[in-house]
């Protein structure tokens, strides 16, 4: 099992929700995890529950230059900030990926003040929840997810297999290869754009005793409503002009929509339906995914 | 058990997903219950499992005469028009309801045409599945169902609590009663509006191979997708006043969004992420609902 890493320490930065549940993962499979995260509460009871066997509150340089692997999970802009302060410490020759839900802003960022001797590898787990915290951390949250390397141009062979044996380690579905512009474009219109649809549902109509009457349907559009206002919004502005362009189409198309039913236009919007239809039915094989 | 109606007969006209999970359910408790249903095969494949204890493929005089309520689990003109050729079968004095998700445009119909010496009371079971047919009923179907009573000025007080007994009979989660307007505007917003939006996620955008990288998200904001263009566009165009309001507002909404993401004005993205955030929260507490 350690011949993916020396028997050395993975260090994970940012013990959240998606930084705890790499760690249990890790752990659970006889990795030498340790963590830093501000907050004591998390490294206390990660300590406890053998999520890690070591933390620090603080950039501590002992755990730093101890680790032949960092995993980043950290909100995208104090990513960049971190590595910048912190790099001195690292072990020269680890390779370092993280879990953010944007790339091209971060990953090019990253790379060009990142020392010539450490080599970063991005990652983007498509999993979450909406709640928050390494006390909320899930070994299962990996099991369907879609798990995608987002290497550039800087990146060796070798560390894209490293990353990719990474998504394999933490159970994802799938692994797959994306450049950070198809990385993107794909999270704004699969990611992004349904959870600004999800808050548009929730915000557009003033109505509270509605939610007496909800159906399984609005309730599944509406899941991704609670919304971590913080990450979403940083995530949001990072990848700007792909996610406007993906909100704009969407809009016409709806629009579009609205007009067929307004017009009675029924063989129209039985295509649109049939479209609908048949290009949804691909998801529910899971076998062909 | 049989004080709710007398020892005759139900039946059920209609025997697809709906009118089958009615069936299922209702026979399992010991109710008599019969069918009409055009396709053969529905109706045999019910006798032979036990899911009605007889049926036509035809409105056969009898089987209409020994009814002592009747259940129409058609699409919405189709409904008006089988009352009208075949009421003259009905047994005097019986109540007959409904599973139509449009009101409006349906309980004044029926009931203006309607003999005097029967009963129309409406039903809307907020239940459903992206399969159809009565080889897909489910006798489940309803545990997590709003089951919505519809009355107008010409039902009597009887026939309201016979429905709502009915609804609980199901088994359904939640029986409340709206009138036939108050029903149209909610189930624009919280169903109909939602197929669009789904149908429109799956439409405007014709990048099959994102399917790989699809997550949760996406997932559940598109299950919906999968729809019956036959049944939803006769729905769509019955409720066409409230469904366009309704789709007016949620495209003002998401376009606001899409400018404060243009403009990156965080702070008040995060004001309507927050308020999705806390009315979404309302949703996650079965117990209060």
């Amino acid at each position: 099992m350690m011949e993916w890493i020396n028997e050395g320490n993975i260090l994970v930065v940012g013990l959240g929700l998606m930084g705890g549940s790499y760690a249990k993962v890790l752990s659970r499979m006889g990795y030498h995890v340790v963590a830093i995260d501000r907050n004591e509460d998390s490294i206390a009871y990660a300590i406890e529950e053998g999520i890690i066997e070591n933390g620090a509150t603080y950039p501590d340089e002992k755990l730093i230059a101890s680790a032949d692997c960092i995993i980043f999970a950290l909100y995208p802009k104090i990513f960049v900030e971190w590595i910048k302060e912190n790099q001195k410490f690292f072990k020269p020759g680890i390779f370092i990926t993280d879990v953010t839900g944007v790339k091209g802003s971060v990953v090019y960022d990253v790379q060009s003040v990142l020392r010539d001797d450490v080599e970063f590898i991005a990652a983007h787990p498509m999993a979450g929840r909406e709640v928050y915290g390494v006390r909320n951390s899930d070994e299962h949250m990996f099991h369907d997810a879609n798990y995608i390397v987002v290497p550039t141009e800087k990146n060796s062979k070798e560390a894209i297999e490293w990353c990719k044996t990474l998504g394999h380690i933490l159970g994802t579905r799938r692994v797959s290869v994306l450049s950070p512009e198809e990385h993107d474009a794909m999270i704004a219109y699969v990611s992004q754009l349904t959870h600004c649809i999800a808050v548009s549902l929730m915000t557009c109509n003033d109505n509270p005793h509605l939610v007496d009457y909800t159906g399984d349907s609005f309730r599944d559009l509406t899941r991704i409503a609670r919304i971590n206002e913080d990450m979403w919004s940083e995530l949001f502005f990072m990848n700007k002009e792909l996610l406007v362009k993906e909100m704009g189409e969407f809009i016409n198309e709806l629009s579009t929509i609205k007009e067929l039913i307004e017009n009675e236009d029924e063989e129209t919007l039985k295509e649109k339906m049939r479209l609908s239809t048949s290009r949804r039915a691909l998801f529910n094989k899971p076998e062909k995914r």
